[in-house]
């Protein structure tokens, strides 16, 4: 899995999900993560998730820490797992390094109560798509907000550090899978 | 997803990692976790991996808190994400119980370098079956080994919290399969 | 399988051959039918199939009975085999009700040469939709009908019937594909 | 989808449930159906019905008309819905032909109480393979039995009407599955 | 496979790309390739490749022989896999048939540096479809070209040529399929 | 893809058509081919292919140049794409390197008449497993044969040329697969 850094600041505004994106910034035929920095500002119409969609919400935030990324040839249910784990895997990232609490339910993560993240998987045309932002600051966010800056993390550390945990995982759970024999 | 728990003690011995075990305990349609306590008692030849057999491991516990989990109709890319979750599930579960670190690498749980868990996933006729035992009690196993009862944690309540905490996360993964719209 | 009868009339336009009204009537994520009663007015544009489009059919009854069914994950032609067996259901429902031959083609039931119903199956993003729609009234149908009413079936009773035969056979099926070993 | 049928009897005792079989009666790379008559005979060990093989079941017909069948690349999920619809095809068709009820229960076929058929469906190496017997004699059938004899339904008529009706059933389907646009 | 072969010349404008154009000219359920003469003219904005697309380039030529082939059911790397031997097997042919060296460089064609021929393959609604246009006559093309026309070979004689090889390769892999037994 | 040349000799006796073969000279989770030289002696109960083995076949060559290649996650039908594309590479290469014409034959290459190679492809655990043998030298091969050392082609010429070359494909395709947008 490819990881890549992005040096300049990008805002994300929703068409960031897109395998357009994707081969912009990781060409080639490997899945990838794409780490990058910058303001988040989805309006309704652009959300992914019909629900929220429905409810009228959107996403703003002056500053967000970014990962997009993408597998290919793999269906919906596979990709939300696996979105499930990059999310955990922030969440005791972020707890190991500055000691707080960060509590997981489903696709969130919350610090004392503040929203520290959204994030988002759906089907793409080869594959699937992923999203996850974390604030890093919190001015002006829809919904009461915890961010990186709060936390004393510098966010380019905190996405170097997910990346590679995240394709650490990949590879492990590849390995995990071509080595065992089935069952009855 | 059916969650039963065993009334009575049942030893471990890589059989019960079978379609006709979920049959036994589970029976019906549905995917389906069944937790019990027991022996665990695993020789070379029963390994479903294929490594830890070519290296002549074995599993050895006089006493573990089982969990046994079928999904039906997936593929094992996807069941081993499933697996990752579960894994860690349960290990933030513990950690916040009773306020000890557990690290988790891959499949494996540890607790001061002892290592508190087995854990393997692998195919099925009608789709893929895993395993999580968590020791409660370490004496005989075959590495250096942490259990439950040296945190003062009742088994029973560990294998409680964790099938009602899986079961919400299988819940919550259909749910957001089922709400987004696909992107280019 | 989750059944849910809407208890009020509500017309088809073709619109209702969606996830979205799935998630208003039966919300969750289990499959699930649901059965109700109302007009049947499905202009030529909104019409799924290719070939009725083509040649510019319409659906029209002044009341029907309205199944809409979503099977999640699934693909199309094994969508098709289960919307097959709807549709014989009915017809052998009907058929023993009130003695009267009820012929099967395809996806369309006869009574007397008469036309009795219209049904589709088709993908959706999260796996297949199917509709069954059978007469009630046929003052004003395209095509020559026969409807419930004329066979003296109350539509309520019809509907419930045919929820339950189908869901017991989606049970059946999911337990018979649980009980076999593979062949050579 | 190739219709096979045998000039000479053939008895069944499990092992024409098999790739190799399909290869040796209707050779090609088409789905098939291949037609016989025969005793049946099949010991508990040579089941494919786990559930009936613990219960220790046999299957025994002096003479039963059956049918073979290979769907190949598809999932059992698929093939079984498949098979309710043959059997269906066959119970409509013999109700019709001597207007007698048949009654359809899952995979089974009864007249007047008596067991009519025997049938299942299975993963095999290219796919799925299925099996539906149906007594034509009855003499020493482990259960209350009905034959086609005392319908007077000559078995080969059956045979060639259930052949044709299938394959016409495959075809409608496919051609179903190839003419409607997908719904959101 | 069915190969239909349109006695009229017809332009390739990028529509025939298309599920309708399949049903009209190899009506039926089987996979087919449908073989024609005529002028190519494919916009940008009909471009299927994106890369291509976002070039700005476009596809002419007076007149090509056309492939435009359905493969049904299967999911795109198998349809390129498909396409990359439907390329070779003309290379090989035009080789043998006029003693010209013809270089094969990915889904392209080349003569004596002149690029013989374009292709794409792309997901449909039931499957993929694969467009292989071979130069007859080259004025106006936008790269150097090469045409069959210089080669003294007849199109039609070409096209009949490849049909055939194209679908004795198809039954060729179907057979070599469902013969072997898996490893471990 | 990882490319892997064994440097030492190495008897092909059908065992090394194995996920462990693989995870030995390959290990990590690529997709991956193995380049060896040595002899082959396939005996009949090892032919993976059923047809073959039915005949009584067996493969022998004193002296073949090997290449056992594994790709994860595929079905067997995209496999048997990818063996015909290797095959060609292969044939297209002998014949510019020393101007012979090579016959393609399914998965058979023949030059002068004589056989030159051996291939097969099918499932293993974690994907499809394919081996192509190319004849060095010839004395005592069960049919009329041809090798390389007659062509005056160094074998690991030849498999570094194959090797990379197949890679290469595979890459493109990948690539291919990548940049298309649906059609209708």
């Amino acid at each position: 899995m490819k990881v890549v850094s992005l040096d300049r600041p990008l805002a994300y505004d929703g068409l960031q999900l897109a395998t357009a994106f994707m081969d912009r910034h990781a060409p080639g035929e490997d899945d990838a993560l794409v780490l990058f920095e910058g303001e988040a500002d989805v309006s309704v119409e652009r959300l992914v998730d019909r629900e929220d969609a429905e409810a009228g919400a959107f996403i703003y935030s002056p500053r967000m820490a970014h990962v997009v990324g993408e597998h290919r040839g793999i269906e919906l249910p596979e990709a939300v797992w696996r979105q499930r784990l990059l999310v955990r895997l922030a969440a005791e990232w972020i707890a190991k390094r500055c000691g707080v609490a960060v509590d997981v339910a489903g696709n969130d993560l919350f610090v004392r109560g503040g929203k520290l993240s959204v994030s988002v998987a759906t089907r793409s045309p080869r594959g699937c798509l992923m999203h996850l932002g974390v604030n890093v600051e919190t001015e002006g966010a829809p919904v009461r907000a915890a961010g990186l800056r709060d936390l004393r993390i510098p966010p380019r550390e905190f996405l170097q550090a997910l990346g590679r945990l995240y394709a650490e995982e990949v590879a492990s759970v590849a390995h995990a899978v071509g080595k065992v024999r089935p069952v009855t």
